[in-house]
């Protein structure tokens, strides 16, 4: 039967297949990060040649930032058609110290390949890429048409993907986007995902005196950019976890009796949440439960504060300016144009006096939710269940992944995020990582996805 | 007259006693870098033998530091005594590209020497000198006992002078100690000051996660570091810049209606503030002026705030730690040691849920309030008078100088602080400058404060 065949060929396969992942995480292709350019360029290159070398008509498409790659296979009009979606680039990499290995030196131990990109998004993408290896080489035809669009701005906010989509809507055209960029419920439970939180954000500057002054000479006659700062952020949240922004919370979709028992019955401990996080316990909004306020309810988290002296020791001085980087986890139906004009307003008003103030938008994400009834979602359930040998539950998940809200808009697609890595996997932190045997799950259930969306 | 003969002296030799300032200037003393430990030995040796060469009984006192300078002349009981207080090390450069010229490369341009310590301290303390010199080479009897402290680490904060007073308090005793390390109030205006705040400088350390986060996976569910520091920091002051640590103000001595008045005489306006700061305009504790902020009101500033991601783009994150350095001018009569209690306490309490604090008391020192009407207060008003050709003011500095608080705790006097700089000289930045009118003038003051302490 054709679909052992592929199982034993991955099998088989499967050294070579982290061999090879680890040559592409080798790549430091970190998006944000001008001086790295080349080397996202080369992230791209790698895939690209990859797929053309799996007989996939392969464009490495031009933009104003970081290369698309859209490829596909033989599209035959009485197949079903499936457009797989990834990432090339990476998150930053510091603190780099708290790194136990280099991030782009791939190291494997007990199982596990640690990589900047191991998981969030090479090594989950490249499990679509090596599912369909196994069709090409073992010489079985593909259930299913396939396309992929993969794109290297999705760390860094870029644009390019969105307006690919946006402008080339027929040439994407399926029946449903698989995306692998969230993650299993637990090592144990895997899980398919049909929520998405959306995200606004916001950069604030704040500047004072013209350079550094000498606090003993200055402090007290002037506006602290740093006081001042501190004042506008602990303004944005009240003391039960409540965002104050006027407006804020007008669209918010409130969670529904059967999800509140659903995350109810998924029981994750505040041990569990200790464990994932290394936070001394939980903390958030007042009313809700942890899963709830995960999944279910907007933010606002500080992502960064800079101000002034930060070495060694005293020095003495009222700092010229100060930022803040500010990000918030948008539900359904927020929108983040809107939420980042409340945001400002609200900033600009709650301002103190005497510092000049800048609010900038950065980026936003709308939030996503997809139907759990739909036939490719049931088809998503079950190849999931053949990948990794348990029936899944349903999540929603609390991370944004913008292109979603887009390919719905502009392909009325269902999306189906499908995904491979752990909650633990350190994406966007030091060490960050991906379980061997769950690359070869992910490989697994792509290549049964392809199997079962041709039901 | 021997003042007049010292006076034509002075000026005979003012060229020869710029230049030698000038070598001296060309040693690179900057405690801070051990790399120039040597030069710091020999700006020392430079001064010692001078003062030795005028006739006094030097020690080069040798310490786990840089070493002091103690030096006397002949002490006759029935002369009063002035121990005069410098110090021969200077600040670092950086950022050395600011620099018109070598900051050790003294260059004089229209009246003014531009070098790294030409006014912050050593040409200052070399005014003291030279005026000694004039009496010692016209041959007229020192109307007063003299005697020098000058340490070596007071840009570095090491602890020798402090431990020497302490231990050789009958050595250093006196009938008032002076020191120029102040300014004067502008250039048209000289200055007594009588008054300086203290300092206690502390660092908030906030600890969460047990790394930084993905702020879609975890936003919401736990407590993020930047949030809890920017409610605590916010919660030092409240919206009229009064500190909210609760006992903060209980030993602050009030401004006097005489000193409301004075203050108010100077004529401090918001454009000079604009223009000494850059900053937008005034702003501090309601209720007072600028100047009254600025010398006889209490501060709490932050120095400085880091938190998470401060680079270019957008980092999704929730961080694990995020920290502040926040110091507290002191006025008269709060302790640094109590304020730093206060604060912790406060700190500790209103401390957000969810995040681990500490708090570090880094350094303090003692506020310093002199009589405006000893005896000899009054003769350095009148040396300031003679020396600058005009009746000078009273101010207060808003500045700390540490040793200040130990002269007056350990030798019991009173402490004149007659500062022949400019505000805008630019100690501890480029550029620094000491205009040769004030160095002249400088020298005759204390030429007829030799004189006028004798009365």
């Amino acid at each position: 039967m054709s679909s052992e065949r592929i199982t034993s060929y991955l099998s088989e396969h499967l050294d070579r297949h982290v061999e090879q992942l680890c040559d592409w995480l080798s790549i430091p292709s970190i998006s944000s990060v001008s001086e790295n350019d080349d080397d996202t360029r080369r992230a791209a290159v790698f895939i690209a040649d990859e797929l053309r070398g799996l007989g996939l008509e392969v464009e490495l498409v031009k933009t104003d930032g970081h290369p698309l790659v859209f490829a596909q296979s033989e599209q035959k009009p009485e197949r079903r058609t499936l457009l797989f979606y990834g990432h090339y680039d990476v998150q930053p990499v510091d603190p780099l110290d708290l790194w136990t290995s280099p991030p782009f030196e791939p190291r494997i131990a007990d199982g596990v390949i640690y990589a900047r990109g191991a998981c969030d998004d090479k090594g989950q993408l490249y499990a679509h890429v090596k599912a369909l290896e196994a069709y090409v080489e073992e010489g079985v035809e593909l259930p299913v048409n396939v396309k992929f669009i993969i794109e290297g701005e999705q760390e860094c906010g870029g644009p390019a993907v969105y307006r690919y989509t946006e402008q080339n809507a027929d040439k994407l055209a399926c029946d449903a986007v698989v995306i692998s960029d969230t993650s299993l419920y637990n090592a144990e439970t895997p899980a398919v995902c049909y929520s998405l939180r959306g995200l606004t954000y916001m950069q604030i500057d704040l500047t004072g005196p013209g350079a550094d002054l000498h606090s003993g000479s200055f402090g007290g006659v002037v506006q602290n950019p740093g006081n001042a700062l501190a004042e506008i952020v602990a303004a944005l949240k009240d003391t039960d976890g409540r965002i104050r922004i006027p407006g804020f919370y007008d669209n918010v979709l409130e969670v529904d009796d059967e999800e509140r028992a659903a995350f109810a019955s998924l029981n994750y401990t505040d041990d569990v949440l200790r464990k994932e996080t290394g936070a001394p316990g939980p903390f958030g909004e007042a009313g809700y439960t942890t899963l709830e306020r995960m999944w279910a309810r907007p933010t606002c988290d500080v992502n960064g504060l800079w101000c002034g002296y930060s070495g060694e020791g005293a020095k003495t001085i009222v700092p010229a300016a100060a930022a803040a980087k500010v990000s918030m986890r948008l539900v359904p139906d927020q929108k983040p144009d809107e939420i980042a004009e409340l945001f400002e307003k609200y900033v600009l008003e709650i301002a103190p006096p005497g510092v000049e103030v800048k609010v900038t938008y950065l980026h936003g994400a709308e939030a996503v939710m997809v139907p759990r009834d739909s036939e490719l979602m049931q088809a998503g359930l079950r190849a999931m269940e053949r990948g990794f040998g348990k029936a899944p539950v349903f999540i929603r998940e609390g991370g944004s992944i913008p292109i979603v809200g887009t390919f719905k808009a502009c392909l009325k697609s269902p999306v189906l995020l499908l995904g491979y890595g752990l909650p633990d996997d350190n994406i966007h932190s030091p060490n960050e990582k991906f379980h061997v045997d769950n690359f070869a799950r992910g490989i697994l259930t792509t290549a049964a996805m392809l199997e079962e969306a041709a039901h």
